[in-house]
């Protein structure tokens, strides 16, 4: 049984609605998350356009950062700390590279990194990094980000590990209801496969962990692109998870939690496919008993009964 | 005053998320439907592409459908005899007919319903069959469509009742913001009366009841078309109910509970042209106290203010 | 600090999903507002196509209003006498200006706000009138509509005060997700400036206060555009408000409640542009302890850990 050991936390984001929590109830939730069995957490990027998430001097200088309310990357530690869990790093989503300009996408985040590094390395929680920048296929010079970061922050922090989250460019994501629309860009196995080696092949010793979004193809397809992936990383050297959304995104509210059918479907794909874990995106929102959603608290619910074995037979309940 | 006195079921389903809940909680859920003098179930449908209510070697094979995490089906019968409920069984949703295929709909659903009868037909909470095939006019070879199942699932059953839910095409399906770019695509009255008047008479003692679904019309126009219907109905001995939609087409949210106002309207209109009874889509996401959707409560409490007639007179609170 | 002291209620609404609540459930709700520090509450329209807040003679005739459930605007003004709060009345949006008959607009408004003062004009929290009409640039005959109905608001009712709420016509309105499609239609400061000159000089003595709304322009550039605001306010002998948006506009679910640290940014730049005084769009559903949306429970605490100097060092929590 696949088990879930880790979520990201998606505080600066531009399509998660926020949920207006101050510390004590961050407390509660990371207690929800140990509940459950989760001891890592990620935030998911220190900053996205001006909005960030400590007081950077970098960013305020170099896109006129907006000073944040609380610092969440100090307070996101001190609770990992509390709880016994570990933090992840996750770097600055520019999007220079996006736009042709990867230089400055590294540019930008080495600063931000070393700068994160002085502030925060020293604290007992800070277990290694996560690279924002997210990819679905071989574009935008990614293997030089990957490669040039990765390596930065390893050399930085004494080796401390890398990882990045890839989505799989398929059908959910060009054609989640099935109009036949933008079907025909979802990209194909071989193509996947082909290029993910490169990219792995560009990147070892850099990042060592890749989890794989598994909401962007078809729930049908999931353990062939998943099983890629693994045969890939077992090459490669790089350790190959699964990034379980709890989210749905073929519905007409974006997003919702997900229906725990589908969820289920997805972890026992990523389990026949042999990945090493399983991170989610993300708790907080989907599957937390505090969620604003409370079809987050159902999910919950649904998953702690997986775990005591309760969906083992296909018609018990 | 109208009473709405049976729900829909929407488990699977393309466009309400899913409330992520174990059997307790349909448990309380059906009490609560009884609580409110609901006594009828009709479970929409019992699958919608892969995705299916119960284990079917028939649905596995034709449309290679996914293993369900329990059975809904089972769980839905067990609890209407626990509470006393009738339930109704809706078919398979394949859509082949609205591609061209109405011989294939046809034949996997009689396929469907055969084993769907020999499973849970000694049920003793089994009460009739839905034709879960929605339609507005008259197209898609409907009426072959509904004489040759309504036929089929009676002779199976022993003369079973059989049922189906179409809509009103009008222009809340068309133009719900009244943008004026489709609104002349909208069903006229002359029309729909004409269309349901040759559906009717095509499958006459195979469907015995229709309830219309009463969101697709403006609201000053619901009274004028249920009526038509119902004039149609008597001429070709067919029950006509309102199927009372409890969630709002005219919000950027889609899809939230109506604002109970639009609603007290829809069953004022619906009690004016006569109609048999009502029937609503759906108690579980839009009406119950249990609902993730806090203005369901909302409309829970509105509408036993209503039972109690608390609208009667017009300023009262 | 700037406080909020005013709130809109929108119950009559084209995007604002009901939330159903009863005369218990918003007397509830204004005594939430009183505990933040909330003393007037403007409704934010009495009518708007054929749904009414009261039941009213006038538009049963002119637009074939729908005879309203309840009279809200006596409960509005009753919960207002009631929690020692102030009540303003907004007239009737027929949206007739907008499609090139102002005539009709201010003909209709006159009759409607003749007919409430009638009704509602003697009690003891009736305190004034918002017209409802909104707007961003000069046009649609705006001087002549606010001019007219303002002083026959002020006439009628021996004085009382007048106020509106146009938006900031700018970026987070033509292009919330910055995708760059619209950017251009955005307003620029200096025609901000001009055309609101304009706007007020045709309505000096006939509006007495203005409330921006928050929402329309980029974070970053709200102080400037309430700056020009306020200088052109204090020119003609306007008050000049900010009226804070508590939901989203960059979220693809349309609307949630905002994130705080937006709403703060919001806060802090009206406060420096020297508004006199912030009313906000709206409580109920988006900043309410009683709210539907639990994000809005959250956006109350942290409301409150503002109100008592929680947020004052860039730091803490």
């Amino acid at each position: 049984m696949l088990k879930i050991t880790a979520t990201f936390i998606d505080e600066i984001t531009g399509d998660i609605p926020h949920q207006n929590w101050l510390a004590d109830d961050w407390d509660k939730d990371f207690a929800a998350m140990k509940a459950i069995g989760i001891d890592s957490v990620t935030m998911i990027r220190c900053g996205h356009g001006r909005w960030i998430t400590h007081p950077s001097k970098v960013l305020e200088k170099e896109v006129n950062a907006y000073t944040p309310v609380t610092d969440l990357t100090k307070l996101f530690l001190d609770l990992a700390e509390k709880h016994g869990m570990k933090f992840y790093f996750g770097n600055y989503n520019g999007g220079f590279h996006v736009r042709g300009n990867y230089r400055k996408e590294i540019d930008i985040n080495k600063a931000v990194c070393e700068e994160a590094w002085e502030r925060y390395g020293s604290h007992p929680a800070f277990a290694g990094w996560y690279l924002t920048q997210e990819v679905g296929r071989l574009q935008w010079n990614i293997i030089e980000v990957f490669h040039e970061l990765g390596k930065f922050c390893k050399e930085l922090s004494g080796g401390l590990p890398t990882a990045i989250s890839p989505y799989i460019e398929g059908i959910q994501l060009y054609d989640p209801f099935r109009t036949g629309v933008n079907a025909g860009k979802s990209v194909t196995l071989p193509d996947f496969e082909r290029e993910w080696n490169e990219i792995m092949a560009g990147i070892t010793g850099c990042v060592d962990t890749i989890s794989f979004q598994d909401g962007g193809c078809d729930y049908s397809e999931l353990e062939d692109f998943l099983t890629v992936a693994c045969y890939a990383g077992k090459k490669h050297g790089i350790t190959i998870n699964t990034n379980v959304e709890a989210f749905d995104r073929d519905m007409p509210i974006r997003f919702l939690p997900i229906k725990w059918d589908k969820m289920l479907l997805k972890l026992r794909a990523a389990e026949k496919a042999g990945v090493a874990g399983a991170t989610m995106f993300e708790f907080s929102h989907f599957m937390s008993p505090n969620s604003s959603y409370f079809q987050a608290h159902g999910l919950n619910r649904c998953y702690q009964h997986y775990l005591a074995g309760g969906f083992e037979t296909s018609e018990n309940q």
